[in-house]
């Protein structure tokens, strides 16, 4: 079939190339170890080439456009962040181009940036590809998006524009605490995943009669040394209270600036989706998952408010 | 001078014994690197008798005591924890005897439980000699006492006794941050101690508004990344951003006890009563810090309490 884009998710781990039609549907797709911090000699170049030369070979004038890291100052050039609120019209407007060394243009999508009530700057890169993906799919103009990951983002779409978002650090807390930190020592080498539901309720519990999250981390502890928390339940009860304390603290700022928004869309891989899926339903959201597609299809609006796809021949 | 007890002050990483009248003034000391984890083959007998033996071979017949983690299941002898309130008069009950091998009896005190409203257990052992040593050093009957470490102890005490108190995880959780997380490498070698009142500013902030402690943490990172936190600040305001959510927690909860309560005794080393005083002071606490003798004070007034003070000749 004919395509009207090229299309690069590009991390940091891995960089995956589509072949696009105008709506973002994929005709082929090829995947590559070559994240950004994986790219020997920083030759992004030759990775591209690698990826998606033979595409270029045979469709020399397709447009081409990324997103991800590829646009961080570690990346291939720093495309800056674009702030909110900010959809499809103003990430086209701050695409930044870079030529290839075969003479192509590829353009990248920059990050989004908000500054929060209290001054504070948050940034994403890649997401918001996701996000307004995932608007468009959703045919909605409003919507609340969840990305868990690492650094899980929250974010609030209103008018076809992401509005508000925050980055919580939930996956590398938990993370390091599990190998680094005392309660790491009070886990099993299996899981119980009864644990987790225990650990959410733990975080919906009032914080005015037992505190919040510094001091329910002991209890991790606690519970085990009284032999009230088996040690295969350790590990999913920290994931649990982790991850209940992240819906509590998005939840308080959702429900200041979106007051009785409680339908989520989640975005993310296969192993998170499930847990945050749960997690999120204790806690009273309705709860659908966006398919994997979303970044295509985001790639493919931005690149269309850009003017840059190819009519159909 | 003629010592009435000597006590033991026996934790993790050291052993310190004393020679105490009977108001627990210290007439000699001795500090040993023989925290129970140093102990060879468990032989905490050689330890004991190599840092007091000296002592009883001149007064055989003084009583001794000990607090700290020596009374825990990896000690000498487990001294089971003692449920809150906990006075001077439940801390004697529970003391646990082991005979050691030239046939003097050591008094091990026990540690204490609080189950929290939410049926969450917590304990403490070593502080509970502190919080009452402090207590009786005060003149006072009630206080609110916070003994800052790797897992800081909030305890409020009424009537003599310790009524409640909760760990935090404050210090493991700073320091496995800052040697494996993202944050870590936004650090520089030097610090600028000026960034630790933006972490407590950054604290007191409005969780409405700007989310809390999962999504603070990221500000971090961010703050670096616009150039608006300079590498020398982000260690000490990720201190100041760790220590004030303590101190909100701690506060909520200590607000539902003992409302009105802003007069706060400071138990610790010399190296965290600096920060844990402007903290404090920043969220409206009226500090006092202890002095060094509170462990000695606190195991006479158990001593005397369980009848054990050798009577002045």
């Amino acid at each position: 079939m004919t395509a009207s884009l090229i299309g690069l998710d590009w991390g940091t781990t891995s960089l995956r190339g589509y072949r696009l039609d105008a709506g973002g549907a994929v005709l082929d797709c090829r995947t590559q170890d070559a994240g950004i911090l994986r790219v020997a000699d920083g030759d992004f170049d030759a990775a591209f080439e690698a990826c998606v030369g033979a595409w270029l070979d045979a469709e020399p004038d397709l447009p081409l456009i990324a997103s991800g890291m590829i646009g961080s100052r570690q990346g291939w050039v720093e495309a800056p962040y674009v702030p909110c609120p900010a959809g499809l019209d103003a990430l086209a407007a701050g695409l930044t181009k870079v030529q290839t060394k075969r003479g192509a243009t590829l353009s990248l999508v920059p990050g989004i940036t908000h500054r929060a009530a209290d001054g504070v700057p948050d940034v994403a890169r890649g997401e918001e590809t996701q996000i307004l993906g995932a608007l468009d799919a959703s045919g909605m103009a409003d919507g609340l998006f969840v990305l868990p990951g690492t650094h899980t983002k929250w974010a609030l779409a209103r008018d076809g524009a992401i509005v508000w978002f925050a980055t919580f650090m939930t996956g590398e807390v938990f993370d390091v605490l599990c190998r680094h930190s005392i309660l790491g020592r009070m886990m099993d080498d299996q899981d119980d995943p009864s644990g987790f539901a225990r650990g959410l309720a733990a975080a919906a519990g009032d914080a005015e009669a037992s505190g919040g999250l510094l001091h329910r981390l002991f209890s991790a502890r606690t519970l085990a040394l009284f032999d009230e928390l088996p040690a295969p339940q350790v590990r999913p009860y920290l994931s649990g209270l982790l991850i209940g304390q992240e819906i509590v603290e998005a939840g308080r700022v959702v429900a200041a600036m979106a007051p009785g928004r409680t339908a989520v869309t989640l975005i993310g891989g296969a192993a998170l989706v499930p847990p945050y899926r749960q997690a999120l339903a204790h806690f009273g959201y309705g709860v659908a998952a966006a398919d994997a597609a979303v970044v295509t299809r985001g790639l493919a609006r931005i690149a269309d408010a850009a003017g840059l796809l190819r009519s159909p021949a």
